[in-house]
């Protein structure tokens, strides 16, 4: 029932028993009412002990998830729906659901009681950490590609610290020895910025939150690329931002659209990907940064250059890439990222790099937010990027990446999935799969596969025969094997 | 120059320094183009080595607070004034700047070049860590009170788990086996909430920004007591909130104004501290709660039950408390608390408990704006609470703070100080001290020590002869030297 349970993964088998039914519940894959295996055959059937299956249930009765009728056994417990609904999300929240709402009436057509697409859809189901072979779609790189070891031996030098360190609170801008360590890291990447320029955040979405708070209004317009990186549609659409998309081509924005919508919205922010974009892992022209930052100019926005990505990246010397962090100088543009792809994403620990006194704003901005963020995750990645075993990490990353893309490109040609260009970094592919991408990701999820719909890319959540894959999860027979069945 | 070194700290001689001096730097104590110590003087009149100096000098010209003239040594670099100002608070900003700019032009006129007393100052400056001696107006308990080597050990703990529990993102809602703790946490306070009604966040601070953000909109009105924490100000007046506060007195709010002030503005929540209020450390009373509670269904409005000071109450056994969550139920009354103040700030640990629908909106939200939150601050506050030590050590706090109480509330009064009642729980004093608090507070700057003038505890900033004072942060002669010398 549950496919795999893996001894060796750090977790109980009764923690992964109580995850997996939980996620398959969530997912609707076992409705509400449906009875649950008697704790014997449950155990038969996964080779575990009735003790663990009777804990696991016991968990899953205390959660919410299943009842128990007395001498009847164990079933899904009735719930309400779960959809985040467009009025959730206050006043631009009117572009989400219409994907969602399609995709639900075709499975209820079709017999299938799938729970909507939509962006808190996707994003819950990111965190089901579902075996990472059966998410194709997903946005992070597998658990066993990151360096554990190092992580643990990072945290356990942090354990070994005075424990009064934790006792306090920290410094609202982030722990000092970090900052001093991001001054260096950005400096090669020619951008200069003192630690005072530094905030540090909970990862890159409470510094786009923080940034989006800060520097717009109710009302006022927001510009992503289109695609882009989903959560932070409904995070904008939450502080009632209008969200306009940029339409994205191979080397950047569409400059004379971008010209157009400037005139037309006079956006404040302009949040892009320059380096390795999500989810087509394309880069920025030098000649479209220049006219990025022209335009911002005249129109008076600021810019926010998202580059999570970077570490994959092999380097400008190896591989163009215009960062407008670097030819601006954080005048205008405003630097994030943080280590929660290629590091550890549990750490939570992203920055924001910006002029000083856009820093100061922010830091305040925080203090009302989160008042400060854990020392805890910032000396961790402290540690790690001063040994300086990192980069050799990063090196690493980016060679399996290399070592896997064009095999992987081969196949995707094979079953029918067009990708324009040819990759030659990152993680993601954004290829075609020539038909309604949502249909798509419902059967994959009969098949208990986790695709990336390319509607949720698109900020009005418009249907899509584009998905994301990920290269470094679709290594399983079962992705192919899929994949080759529908497409063809 | 800059008091005591502590080589006990656990923190570097340099980094203290550093600290040190960047606090002055910030307080407007060393203004901008003054000419620092040599450093052969800094190191003799510090008893510390010269090399200590020069490092420290140096991270301070990194960090962009001194500068290196050419042979002339280092100074104090100029920089733009810090203070958050009303403009940038969003609508409801308007309320702040009162005092601040007040204070600022006293000072002008004193030749005192002090820093503007507001919300942000006094926020900024509890992030200081300096001794706690100097702190009367501390929001927190010593740090050696609380107890590092068992957190220490709960980290070192942690950081012995499998690493790849850290590669990972975490769910939203955060680390279950810690929502099931709470659960039994909450069930001794006569409040039922499974683990699916418990959201973990980053401190009280995060929950209270996200249930504002879910449960309110721009323009519509917030509650607060008056007085009340002052940083959840901020907080909704940034969202564009009307902050309105309710007259506090000894026993709960004065429900007379509360009915009165509900229905002429329909507020949407209403924060309330209901057992040790901060900054009066008094509790509520059962027939004011059930009031309150009768005025939030009339009016239609959420309760917010911050109840951050839960265990440095003895118990509704020993000591009449009432929370409104334990009356209704979780129905129209969201509970929240966290670990700052009794376990350890650092760890950035609180949470939200509440009916399963809005549990579920604001899992919802919490991902928009942090995606999740850190497991290991939740695996370490999980580990400490079901070894049941807690327990013990919440037990010695108190008592320790009993201790020190009555004889702190004579000395108050010998020096001039008059308290209402006798507080006999809790931290915090709420102490008048018949002349403007906010003058005091300038002049306490001047003599290192650090108040907290009634003025940030009032929603509309009003200038006022209270003040917080903390009981564990008044054990120093120097405090009382200069309350005796100011108030006689």
């Amino acid at each position: 029932m549950l496919g795999l349970l893996l001894r060796e993964s750090g977790e109980t088998l009764i923690d992964q028993i109580v995850r997996s039914v939980a996620a398959r519940i969530d997912d609707r894959l076992l409705r509400g009412g449906a009875r649950m295996p008697s704790i014997r055959a449950f155990a038969a059937s996964h080779s575990v002990s009735a003790f663990t299956v009777v804990a696991a249930y016991d968990k899953l009765v205390a959660t919410g998830y299943l009842e128990s009728r007395r001498g009847a056994g164990f079933f899904v417990r009735e719930r309400p729906a779960m959809a985040l609904n467009a009025a959730d999300l206050g006043t631009g929240g009117g572009a989400f659901g219409g994907a969602g709402a399609g995709a639900a009436s075709r499975g209820a057509q079709s017999g299938f009681d799938a729970k909507p697409i939509d962006v808190v859809w996707l994003v819950r189901n990111m965190f089901r950490q579902m075996p990472h072979q059966q998410m194709p779609g997903s946005g992070v790189l597998p658990p066993d590609w990151l360096d554990g070891p190092t992580i643990a031996n990072a945290l356990r030098a942090v354990s070994r610290q005075n424990p009064t360190l934790l006792l306090s609170y920290g410094v609202p801008q982030g722990f000092l020895p970090l900052r001093q360590q991001l001054q260096h890291k950005l400096a090669e990447l020619e951008i200069a910025a003192a630690p005072e320029q530094i905030i540090t955040t909970v990862g890159v979405t409470q510094a786009l939150d923080l940034v989006a708070r800060e520097f717009s209004r109710p009302g006022d317009t927001i510009f992503v690329d289109d695609p882009a990186w989903f959560l932070m549609f409904g995070s904008f659409a939450a502080l009632g931002a209008k969200v306009v998309g940029i339409p994205r081509l191979g080397d950047g924005p569409d400059i004379a659209r971008l010209a157009e919508l400037a005139a037309l919205h006079k956006p404040k922010l302009y949040i892009i990907n320059s380096v390795l974009h999500n989810p087509s892992s394309t880069s920025l022209s030098a000649a479209k940064a220049f006219q990025v930052l022209r335009l911002a100019e005249e129109h008076d926005f600021i810019i926010v250059e998202d580059d999570i990505y970077c570490d994959l990246h092999p380097g400008s010397a190896v591989q163009p890439a215009t960062r407008l962090s670097a030819l601006d100088q954080l005048q205008r543009v405003i630097y994030l990222s943080g280590f929660s792809k290629t590091m550890a994403a549990n750490l939570r620990v992203g920055f924001i790099a910006t002029s000083p006194e856009r820093a100061e704003r922010l830091a305040d901005r925080k203090m009302l937010s989160t008042l400060t963020t854990s020392d805890i995750g910032e000396r961790v990645v402290y540690k790690v990027l001063s040994e300086g075993s990192y980069r050799k990490h990063a090196d690493r990353l980016r060679a399996r990446l290399d070592g896997l893309r064009a095999k992987t490109l081969r196949q995707m040609e094979r079953v029918g999935l067009k990708v324009d260009g040819s990759p030659s970094a990152g993680m993601f592919v954004w290829a075609d799969a020539g038909c309604d991408t949502n249909l798509l990701t419902e059967r994959a999820m009969a098949h208990n596969l986790l695709l990336a719909p390319g509607s949720l890319f698109s900020p009005k959540q418009l249907p899509s025969t584009r998905m994301r894959l990920n290269v470094a999860a679709m290594q399983e027979p079962a992705v192919w094997r899929f994949l080759e069945r529908e497409l063809s």
